[in-house]
């Protein structure tokens, strides 16, 4: 089985920029393997608050993540500026699967890209509650056609 | 297609302890889901400098993580004490997959279970290097009969 | 003047042990400079949180950090163990100086010594709240006589 | 003593933007203490490396960091941006004080204002090395006047 090349901008619906910080690189001189996720944690949230779909304190129900994962495809490294390209790949019920490309500075091929299944919990039970309204109205747009 | 259930402390072969930090546990007050893979990375890089296969400024080749991912079971929260169990679960020419337990306290059912593949590169032409020798015959013993 | 010699483990009353992590090394091969807040963080929050004197999620009152300093005297590196000394140097109407002195593995001369001046705050209005009772005690107990 | 007010973007000489993350929210909604040194290192090193005053892996010196201290004013928190002002406010013969001033979005007054000092050693002996040339003229032009 041929391994899946990494995706190109184009793959992805939306954009948004995080700056690399000294701390992200490990004693081999590049961006450590975790910071990855909390970019990709990062961009999800930033993106969900932006769009009114989350207030982490007051939010009646929120994204548990279920399952996450990152294929590395090239080096990323500070003072590098990151562009992670999202997009919603599946959209159950109450789960959503989004897509995270890293492409660092001007590259037009992802660097690393990576998952992230998030279950929506009612705050107070920690139950699996529907994903509807407005906010399936978003996860919907994040989906490529 | 079921979902894998979680492990056990007997699915793994070598086991680590890292306590938790304040910082792990985010709004949810709960360990964030980037923290995880600080930890798989903990328990992998620190069995092998303890085991005398990796000196990380000098070693002639080290292991370039290619793929990583992680499932989430249960939460963990500081000040929670993990411990992480370790076993193999393929070993190539030049790659390795590892595979990382993270055991909540005396709990004996994983709470989140992830892994993470190293391709060994030589330090200095970054191209794969075949797993030989010491470190071979160590990953062998952490794979399970 | 003089630079502050570093303190020894008898200088300090309570002590917690914190395991390092892979990350907590920078591109300099030791850990970075901001580690040792975490490290300072944690150690402060988990004695409180063992001694019942803080709930993050349900207090009443919490400590707000308006200052913290830190003064490095050698290296520390992943897979040290640390040993987080810590005492209360200062103890006002609602606010507490705690100094942490860490110390790497076996040795008794801190390699690095900091300090974390809380203000306790209610937690609605985060209004100054007063040190009293159990956690008055507590605090003082901290204290070298 | 009156304690110091919050300095304004005035008291600084060049400003770096960095972007927030979700990691950096504690479990009490807004960024923990420790974050606030991950981004004076970013901040002063950022500028040392696009200066052309630093490259970590070869630079015949670098500086080490001896002391670091912060004072907190207001809350800053994820998905804020953040500018950084950077100002040297003591050059000795081998070491020098970087201030660094944190300001929220367009806010013109620090919310949290920190200081760092550099011991610049030699990268093989660790022993202090002068800081000459062209790094004393960039730290000189970041003096106020």
């Amino acid at each position: 089985m041929a391994p899946v090349p990494p995706s190109s901008r184009d793959d992805y619906v939306e954009f948004r920029q995080i700056t690399t910080r000294w701390m992200d690189n490990d004693i081999y001189g590049h961006m450590n393997n975790v910071v990855h996720y909390s970019l990709f944690d990062t961009a999800v949230n930033g993106w969900l608050i932006e769009k009114g779909l989350l207030d982490p304190g007051t939010s009646d129900s929120f994204g548990l993540v279920v399952e996450t994962g990152c294929r590395y495809f090239a080096e990323m490294k500070f003072p590098d500026v990151i562009n992670a390209g999202l997009r919603v790949a599946k959209l159950g019920t109450s789960s959503v699967r989004f897509e995270i490309g890293l492409f660092r500075n001007d590259e037009t091929t992802a660097s690393a890209e990576g998952f992230f299944v998030h279950v929506y919990v009612d705050r107070d039970s920690r139950r699996p509650s529907p994903i509807e309204g407005d906010r399936r109205g978003a996860f919907e747009k994040l989906m490529r056609g």
